[in-house]
């Protein structure tokens, strides 16, 4: 039957290295480097330290697959549950804007923990991780903007994403990888009701999407069978949860369109619906030379999700939470002229910033909104201590696709992110750069 | 905040034993009973194989906790997980009626692997089921008949019951038992999409109801923390999954109703959505005195989610989709006059029965479906091949509250169940009476 699941899967189980532009694998190679430094500087941090103290408890004390970054083992279910509870952690993860999708922390984790068990090659490793792009970003389209209004898009469409990463490794068929869907689409989860008190769900929503979409994958190898139209099916994902779910974006120009590349790099350490107005507040002080004291009062003109998802926050409690704070992301990049891991470390009882908090409001934008989630609009209107007002627009934030990050960018990131909290040593850097940049023709092993 | 998970938190974790009325003990040792027969028979079965292979592989080879039939040893989430995928295989666990959900299946598994890791005794391992039954019931009503329609209540309610369940054992506070909610309902999933193809997936949504619930306990026993609002909150389950949440029903009466005592046993091998209509057959058949061959037609008359979970089938393809469909199900009713597992095990390629069942229809009553889910009526309309028109209705079909099983019709039922498959032997299922029978005044060790 020819379901669009059908036409995913078939996708999924076929892609070959050399069918990928190299392009797409370049920029692969970019965003998985960047998802390990995540990953480092994620796994010093309390959440993912308990999700991996019940892995320790639950699963085997050894294994074919390696933990990040101790390189200790245990079994690739626990591996790639742990990794992928760091990835998402420290909110520097890339981003797909129109899925509002966060594919590297579900794709690359259970990617790199199948990949060893089963011994992949590099090149292996980068096809199965281009097929967990591709198809989890269309799922997430799929769901759209009604779906990530209660939905944490990262957990649901992740799931799918791992699955069909993992199925591409194992070499599932196209029957098989159909089954793959079922299992990890009737397994998807994940809500947002977590954000209003800053609780821990993240994590737990990209560690179970990781593992889940795992299970599916090696369950389908096994005969294990699951829904035949897990997306468009009466009962299935679209109808379950999104109230306009969009079939034609599931199965959009496999092989032609490479959503990959069209993935964004977090710039700022904070929730990225935080990203555009922070870039045009910087705009504005750039070019008009305001320094953050001068500033009186900050409008920000926003998308729809922006007020959902960071509207829940007033007063942040934790460093967190202050990622999801527009006022503190603001006050963060205006005092610091950067707004990374160590800024945000110093901002939470920082009395300057707190108050530059309360100086900044957001709206709703119809125009802003209407260009989400294609585009990621940034505007502000500035209104400085001497009187002036003053304002930006900016279409294509630091690190979108218009606006990417160079490879000595994406290494200063990653040497950031490897040092924070001393999880990882300029050394540990060194080595998983050269890792990554060689991957084409090495192995999956990491150099931990 | 006096949320309702607050109350349901409250009452879950400080349920005392002292408090449980003795006959609601009884029932639940009865139901516990009960389970572990369905957990043997269902152990046998290709899906929980599948499932249980996954689980060798990805968990560790010994543990504190057993899979049954074995008596191996693993990991409580792993014990948990393969127990709960095999509890719910052969369709004889039990159900309660008005949140539609199957409590049995996803709240023993995780209560005897958690009992046994922690050493608990038999009292504190039956006080966590009854918090399970009691929560988990409360919740599958919040989110009602809308929800029931998409989403395998079993699956999602069950992940909170699991949770529960393991938070009273391992001594939850309040504020803990809030969290586990939180992280339980943030994970809670599992869509009825895979009945159309009878896919595998009601085991893979028993086995993570209580693999996930479990993980939600344990993790907020560390401090992780969850969602204070996950039912009624505005990105909660009920705005995520139901149409119309009621959330008088969450909070109902705690500690003077207890649901418990509500659930009705399985009778006949097959989804309980048939069973008010076999019973009202077998009640014309005997009755009137008539015989299988003399059935000309029998009209059925039911609620909306009978149609919609049996509709899907057609002619059924595997002994398991033969349980969802209505006219095989009365067939082999009427044939062997009992409808256990062993004769469905023979009732596919039975011509006679192939036969039966396209005589048989299914029509939408308003009185029947607007009695459910607080009663499930049973109406036919049989005509015979002599041309007599006879009816029948059962308002209370064998096994129901108010039809209950004797403790001799139930260890009657286990013995069968043990020896499915040749799963156990007599001698087993003496041993798992005698031991539940005297669970009051034992340990949580099973006698594998």
């Amino acid at each position: 039957m020819s379901t669009s699941s059908r036409v995913v899967a078939e996708f999924a189980a076929n892609l070959q290295f050399e069918d990928i532009p190299a392009e797409v694998i370049r920029r692969c190679e970019d965003l998985l480097l960047d998802t390990l430094g995540s990953i480092y500087a994620g796994s010093t941090e309390p959440p993912v330290q308990k999700i991996a103290a019940f892995a320790a408890e639950q699963g085997p004390a050894d294994g074919s697959a390696q933990l990040i970054p101790s390189g200790k083992k245990t079994s690739p279910y626990f591996a790639a549950m742990v990794n992928a509870a760091a990835a998402h952690m420290v909110e520097q993860d890339d981003l797909h804007n129109s899925s509002v999708f966060h594919p590297a922390c579900v794709v690359f984790p259970p990617a790199i923990a199948i990949a060893q068990d089963i011994g992949a090659s590099g090149k292996e490793l980068l096809t199965a991780c281009v097929v967990g792009y591709e198809v989890g970003i269309r799922v997430g389209e799929f769901l759209g903007r009604s779906h990530y209004k209660i939905f944490h898009t990262t957990a649901t469409a992740g799931t799918i994403a791992a699955a069909v990463t993992v199925g591409r490794l194992l070499g599932l068929t196209t029957e098989q990888m159909q089954d793959a869907l079922g299992s990890a689409g009737t397994q998807a989860a994940g809500l947002w009701e977590f954000l209003k008190t800053a609780a821990d769900s993240k994590q737990l929503h990209t560690a179970k999407a990781a593992a889940n979409g795992l299970m599916a994958a090696s369950l389908a190898a096994k005969g294990f069978s699951g829904a035949e139209d897990i997306f468009e099916g009466e009962k299935g994902m679209g109808n379950a949860f999104s109230q306009a779910p969009r079939a034609d974006k599931l199965v959009e120009s496999f092989g032609e369109r490479w959503a990959l590349l069209e993935t964004s790099f977090k710039y700022h350490a904070s929730c990225r619906h935080t990203h555009p107005a922070a870039d045009a507040l910087w705009k504005v002080m750039q070019e008009n030379d305001v320094k953050a004291e001068e500033v009186a009062e900050v409008k920000t003109f926003v998308h729809q999700a922006a007020i959902d998802v960071l509207g829940a926050v007033d007063k942040p409690q934790s460093v967190h939470q202050s990622k999801f704070s527009m006022g503190t992301v603001l006050g963060v990049l205006a005092y610091n002229g950067f707004a990374g891991l160590d800024e945000f470390e110093h901002a939470l009882g920082d009395e300057r910033i707190d108050a530059f908090r309360q100086k900044v409001s957001m709206t709703l934008d119809p125009d802003v909104d209407a260009a989400y989630p294609e585009k990621w609009v940034g505007k502000v209107k500035v209104t400085t201590t001497d009187g002036r007002k003053l304002d930006a627009l900016v279409t294509d934030p630091k690190g979108d696709p218009g606006n990417t990050l160079s490879r000595n960018e994406i290494e200063a990131k990653i040497k950031r992110l490897v040092n924070y909290n001393n999880a990882g040593t300029e050394d540990d850097a060194e080595k998983i750069i050269a890792w990554t940049w060689n991957l084409e023709h090495g192995s999956s092993e990491l150099p931990l």
